[in-house]
């Protein structure tokens, strides 16, 4: 097994793999460690040393192949593994986050949402059903789903959370603005909007 | 001038801040460090040693005073110096942000979006108005707007950043899957959704 890769590394690789995306598109075959280095304006050598992490990381003589090294990423992350989820709250974020087809490219596929709103229930957003929250252990079970992403207004976060952990969730990645008590074996990630606007704001004012 | 705060203390004062909301909204008065502590999973000490940090935390015998430690959380990160800014894309992300009145206690403040749809100009989401991208140049100017919410795709990210860039734009906050070319005097903010999820991915697969 390969050393642990540190939180900063993966945010790089995330970087070169959207860096990468682009470069398909563009129908461009190989890119150089400068080219990624200058488009995130670090140094080149960190470029290297991240990606030397990685395995088959297509290196050829004139740089690395464009498509060997976006697998190469996504094999490392883990895209290769999609996990099942279910949206909870179908809200105006909730719905955005349903049609953001981008995340089955990246290993996350949203099977449906749940909403404890009576005229929400039974509507279809990007071929996903809103289900009522009540049916949501039921389906989880049958589904195999232990991951959700929570985006309920703040005054009902603990409650849902309550309930999702009785419902044998297991991941929560947590939009509201709202800070979650669970037990040990259960793991959030707080997306913290505001608080990464206020990284931004206090860089640029001081 | 008191000593720039690193990037990692800006975290947590935002999710100290967060707890606090929900304190106040709970109509409790008094907060101590070990309870932030617990809350968050972290030690007390780095509690305290992030509160002495700020001016007038509101240190009491019993703790701190949930108002106070707020106030002081939020004179420090900025949010009485309210920025305000433009919504540039007018899909469901954009349409989402726009609906986030959440921002505005933050000291965002969302003056209008934009997009290159005539069938979405001339609309109005949450008190803002949609207009053409082509009327951007001169409302940043009659506004006094620098900072843009970027939520377009990706296959348009780097027109309209260019399109933004000629337009006076300082600072945006990206929040479309592509790295974007700018000069050096423009500061981006890559939300980077997805590299967020992979990190979370990452964590709870190894």
């Amino acid at each position: 097994m390969k050393e642990k890769i540190s939180d900063k590394t993966i945010n790089r690789l995330t970087l070169y793999h959207c860096i990468l995306s682009d470069f398909i598109t563009s129908g461009i075959e190989t890119i150089t460690s400068v080219q990624i280095a200058n488009l995130l304006k670090i140094d080149d050598s960190q470029v290297r040393k991240d990606i030397s992490l990685l395995e088959n990381s297509g290196k050829s003589r004139v740089g690395y192949i464009v498509s060997d090294l976006k697998k190469s990423i996504e094999k490392t992350l883990g895209f290769a593994h999609p996990k099942n989820a279910f949206i909870v709250g179908a809200g105006n974020l909730g719905l955005a986050l349903a049609k953001y087809d981008n995340f089955l490219n990246y290993g996350l596929n949203v099977l449906a949402l749940f909403d404890n709103d009576p005229l929400k229930v039974g509507v279809t957003i990007n071929k996903k059903e809103v289900f009522h929250i009540s049916r949501l252990p039921e389906l989880a079970k049958k589904m195999g789903v232990q991951m959700v992403l929570l985006t309920v207004p703040r005054i009902a976060a603990q409650s849902t959370v309550d309930f999702l952990v009785d419902s044998n969730i297991k991941y929560i990645w947590n939009f509201s603005p709202s800070v979650l008590r669970v037990p040990d074996d259960i793991e959030v990630w707080n997306e913290n909007l505001m608080g990464n606007f206020l990284h931004f704001s206090y860089k640029i004012s001081n």
